[in-house]
């Protein structure tokens, strides 16, 4: 019996565990107080039994199952998979996926990327459209079953054409005395193209706030804390300016208006955006002085299209006012390039900054507000006239049916849009996607056909807040719930020359390594060498001997699939090495400078990097399309929820008051995973011996399979994030 | 494209729908002003067609399966269904349903029914831990595979033993001069039994108010409307005494606190608890005038415990405190019989009622505050010191798996608790129960086995809110949403001697037409004819030639199955005349006089309607569990909601300024309608040539069946009803 007035250890979504571990815990433990860390604490305590409750009683069937005389006797046929087409044995047909992943190469590869990246192709734009359309046409042609545009009408955000954004610097007489630039100067042979949309904050409040600046750092909780409770400077109606990085640059904003800044100037800090003893573009692949990084500014937190959060953004949809959209700032944002941020940061007063405040610009000036030098009495003004506007984007869909168990979908889905040419953001991964239509294809004419029906997305809108994916899924989210057995994001496919990253959910751990086991290294002087030896060498995991995979965050098409629905995910691209380099994502990153050409110059020159990527991602999806039995492993899932668990349990270590004040206990977490992994280890015991040739019991344990990712979301969702499930 | 600032047609969820029209329409219309209707109707104009893309997504892969080719190929067997137990051919095995019919007798329901009403069993005390424990053994005899008694730690409310709850009417010295009985005049045989717990509202708050007395009819909305707009009485500080019926008490008390009245007394009225020509108990089935309801008064709206909304009530789950606990509250509350009422409704002032209000009792004095006549400043005083406490629940759970789809369940379910002894409610559903797992049992000795797992549960605590079916919902939420293809609700089999009653989703409307034409009439004079001709006598439907069957609405144990999980739900019991019998729910429904004798003298002497609920209930559970193809009808299902298209239309209609106003269109539901009657109707085309000697095509057909009541949830729920999905 318990008495409900008392404290007691807290109940908590496994969702919730996952996405507090992603968050990086050692910045977190700095950023909050401790109040706050312990009352997550608390909320984190337990993760139930019942968590684990799908997977057990699954395992109490399954027992039930075979040691149930009858059932042995179901089938008397051996003949099941010895169909005429004799297709699928024990495994995905191996010599179709060794045909398969051959079948990608880096020439075609190259070739998409150089025919998908001429034109700007942003979301909603008439480009993006021809683009899409054109994608329908070729992946018909490459022989899927069918394609589809599908529609919707999303808030997006542009600048107003007429009225240009920008920052300018005031003097006492009002005069605007230095205004930053209105474009990003266009990189050689791009001279000609129109409508390349010019560096802006998607989304941002329109307005002209006009004060003093002050310098943020990152603009991260801990910053703000720095600088209001340690330097003493108020930010509040103030304008802010904050250098990009380190975290999503919509918690920048959300940071800004918790503090009551009237606005935020973001800036690109060559520290980190540029890599040490390399050029410039177009002479090497470092930001210029003049790029600037576009993107949305949105608190979405999964929500999809801002106005219909839940729903699809489908033409009868009900919509939301604006007011009481999900996500949209309340300020005005506008991004800049470095060359600008100089001459803002040189107008501040108040005290020195922190020494590692300073960035690559030597942020020696000051930092807070004030009149510099006493005759300067400048402020800064933002001129921002940005609209948000309901605009029609377009998915294309293509599908190739399963033969076995048309009903079970493996997905692999990537965006198209960009906010210019795309050369690497998206249309490095969209170019892989288009690789691995055209190879199924191919595949298909000699008469293979996947077990479980294929769907290839070319997303629309990922740039203004996952849109095209999200409304796709709130639009498909029974069938897909019930049907989907896994999820494989294709966005870039390389932000750095070193070596394979994976992130993904653990029960794709064991088949990521087997796949990258098929594939070639494609660095130069490794011939012969598997990709999976390569990544080995560059990347070791701290934990065992094996190559580094991460968690899953969020940040891409794969969030509503993964964090709401629940469907196994993963994604895979090549890399910077995460040890040495640590610039954010990549220089030129939303900027001008994203062509084809810095891929074909720098960073991927013989396609082989691409190629590599293609063959990971192509072989996950036709593992998962083709094997009788799922390729999903429980086993590592236990293992890394005991690793989740012990985080977190070293994290509550560190607070032994407060765990004691509110009665913290792990016992009811460390028993429910303990639970689960004795479940996963009998359950893939008896998977050892199970009579393949029996449909009905294949049917069952893939249910079990696909399943147990559902398992681990709550449909309530996160305290104030009901789409983080 | 759209504009975001004009209104739009809305976007909304079937269940939804649903719920508005389990409401009664004519009652709500009359209810809520125009505005709140028409806020409702705008919200509900839509429903999209992505609620039947499951199901169509799903034709269209039926449609590839069937034409393609390989797979007619998949099985050169005919031998799957004539493994060597040969029990299941194209239908549920038939000999095996009859046998199981058949086994189902009255006279053991009699037995069981005597035995289970001895004793007071409420929910929480050792009395109804004991009966578990006794049905956990019985079942385990009859042979089920196992049983388990499962506990929940969740919020019940008791009388102080110490200091009873009564009503009293306070001179204006302060003297007593009038006090409520403090229990039910004890039936004859019974007077030895101690543990009878008194009259009381569940979870009343405290309290002791003391003010003048206001009579507010059934208190409803339009109740409250009509006395404080056209009456000119202000509820508000008053204590105010409502009659039970028309709405549920928990309601009446929402009523009362958003009038703010400071408390409510609630009384049976002999208009709404007795029929006519009838003798109060013992001598006939009439609620005797010592007599009251018991009952829990929260508004939990399917939120099970109180303090762990969403998460089953474990040892270790998070609990919430009193104060932000679900539906509890906040003035004391109290019911009396209508002898006590008469003292109280003397004392009341104001205008005459108006006289539909006047019920059985004549209210003819006065309705509203005041003094009598001038001399009298007598006052009422509620003295209530019910206790709310945690305390623990036992569930039994019984299963019997599956043979053949060991993951997919059937669940039979129904509460033990009762506030007395239960002679009808549950025990008259308990020991039909106790009688269907008997003849399980007893089928299993003879070699049987259903295809699926057969669950079935003794839920705890249904009478304190739902409790203990909604906390095992709750535990194993994934799982049965994974898994489950119907759940059949038990609670009390009969409530009137007239005809069946069944409510059900409209996809087993076609299976309990069938299942009542193969049991017999238990009608004196029907021999030879069926229970199906004799309920079709009674009581034929408006709509066409065969018998009434309704919505399900809630308030019993499957609401967590069916308005929250989506889950494929119906109940059956016998009924009064619902057309000639206007008294609610039955006269002595939650007081002391439902015995075993009201049931063997009156209600059911040959224990033959209660048998024939059984078999309904029964073969419901059989044919679901045992047929290969699930006897579930989506035509039934496109059907009805066109009626419900219909009906909301109408409804609409009678309100064209402000359907104009907010440009309410239809066009989207009816065409979303259209589409999925379409859909079914090819579906059930294609079902009749399903090869059924394919394992893998039969399961694929009985997911799109099974989930077809899954895709009318919405996980995000109703406005403020999380879940009410």
């Amino acid at each position: 019996m318990n008495n409900p007035s008392q404290p007691r250890p807290a109940y908590i979504s496994h969702a919730l565990l996952l996405d507090l571990l992603a968050l990086q815990l050692p910045t977190l433990i700095q950023m909050a107080s401790e109040d706050k860390i312990i009352s997550w604490l608390c909320r984190l305590t337990v993760i139930t039994a019942f968590f684990f409750i799908g997977f057990i009683i699954g395992e109490q069937l399954l027992h039930y199952l075979s040691s149930c005389a009858d059932v042995s006797l179901i089938f008397g046929v051996t003949g099941w998979f010895a169909r005429p087409t004799t297709v699928n044995h024990g495994h995905a047909s191996k010599s179709f996926l060794h045909d398969f992943l051959d079948e990608m190469q880096a020439e075609n590869i190259k070739h998409h990327l150089r025919k998908l990246t001429r034109l700007p192709h942003l979301a909603g734009s008439q480009q993006n459209l021809d683009l899409a359309k054109q994608i329908r046409a070729e992946w018909m042609e490459f022989g899927l079953d069918s394609v589809e545009l599908v529609p919707y009408d999303v808030l997006l955000s542009y600048p107003n054409k007429t009225n240009p954004n920008y920052i300018s610097i005031v003097d006492h007489l009002g005069n605007e005395i230095f205004n930053t630039s209105l474009a990003e100067p266009v990189p050689e042979g791009y001279e000609d193209v129109t409508d390349i949309v010019p560096p802006y904050s998607a989304f941002s409040a329109k307005g002209q706030p006009e004060d003093e600046l002050v310098y943020v750092n990152y603009g991260r909780t801990e910053d703000f804390f720095k600088l209001e409770r340690e330097l003493g400077i108020n930010c509040s109606g103030k304008i802010i300016i904050a250098r990009y990085g380190k975290i999503f640059r919509g918690n920048k904003v959300k940071n800004a208006m918790l503090v009551g800044a009237k606005g935020i100037v973001l800036f690109s800090d060559p520290a980190d955006y540029c890599a040490d003893g390399v050029e410039p573009y177009p002479n090497g692949w470092n930001l210029p002085g003049g790029g600037a990084q576009r993107g949305n500014v949105l608190n979405l937190n999964g929500a999809g299209d801002p106005l219909t959060p839940g729903y699809p953004a489908k033409e009868y949809t009900y919509r939301s006012s604006l007011e009481d959209a999900v996500g949209l700032p309340k300020i005005p944002v506008h991004p800049i390039g470095y060359h600008d941020a100089v001459h803002l940061l040189q107008h501040m007063g108040g005290p020195l900054p922190p020494d590692n405040w300073k960035g690559a610009l030597n942020i020696s000036y000051r930092i807070g507000p004030g009149f510099m030098d006493g005759l300067n009495q400048n402020k800064v003004r933002m001129n921002i006239h940005t609209n948000n506007q309901v605009t029609r984007i377009y998915n294309v869909i293509g599908w190739i049916r399963g033969a076995v168990e048309p009903d079970r979908y493996v997905i692999l889905g990537g965006h198209r849009d960009a906010w210019v040419f795309g050369g690497i953001d998206p249309v490095s991964g969209a170019a892989v996607v288009h690789e691995s239509v055209r190879a199924a294809g191919k595949l298909m004419k000699k008469g293979w056909r996947p077990r479980r029906t294929l769907i290839f997305a070319s997303w629309d809108a990922e740039e203004f807040g996952l849109l095209g994916s999200t409304e796709w899924a709130e639009d498909h989210a029974r069938v897909l719930q019930e049907r989907a057995v896994a999820y494989i994001n294709a966005d870039s496919a390389i932000e750095g020359m070193y070596t394979l990253r994976v992130d993904c959910t653990p029960s794709l751990h064991t088949l990521v390594y087997d796949i990258t086991k098929k594939v070639s290294s494609p660095e130069e002087g490794e011939e012969g060498m598997t990709l999976y030896q390569s990544w080995h060498k560059r990347d070791n995991s701290t934990e065992r001997d094996a190559p580094w995979i991460s968690k899953l965050g969020s940040g891409s098409d794969f969030e509503a699939y993964f964090i709401r629905l629940g469907i196994a995910s993963g994604r895979a691209r090549y890399t910077k090495n995460r040890k040495t380099e640590r610039y954010s994502s990549y220089p030129v990153y939303h900027s001008v400078y994203e062509t084809y050409e810095i891929v074909e110059r720098f960073y991927d020159p013989s396609f082989r990097r691409l190629e590599a990527v293609a063959r990971v991602r192509g072989g996950l999806i036709f593992s998962l399309a083709d094997s009788p039995v799922l390729p999903l492993d429980c086993v590592e899932y236990a293992m890394s929820l005991t690793k989740y668990a012990n985080s977190i349990y070293q994290l509550a270590l560190k607070h032994p008051a407060a765990m004691e004040q509110y009665s913290v206990s792990f016992d009811s977490l460390f028993s429910a995973v303990e639970n689960f992994t004795v479940a996963a280890r009998d359950f893939h015991q008896r998977l050892d011996q199970l009579d393949t040739s029996n449909a009905l019991a294949v049917r069952m344990v893939n249910d079990q399979l696909m399943y147990l990712e559902r398992a681990f979301t709550d449909p309530l969702g996160l305290p104030g994030r009901p789409f983080y499930r």
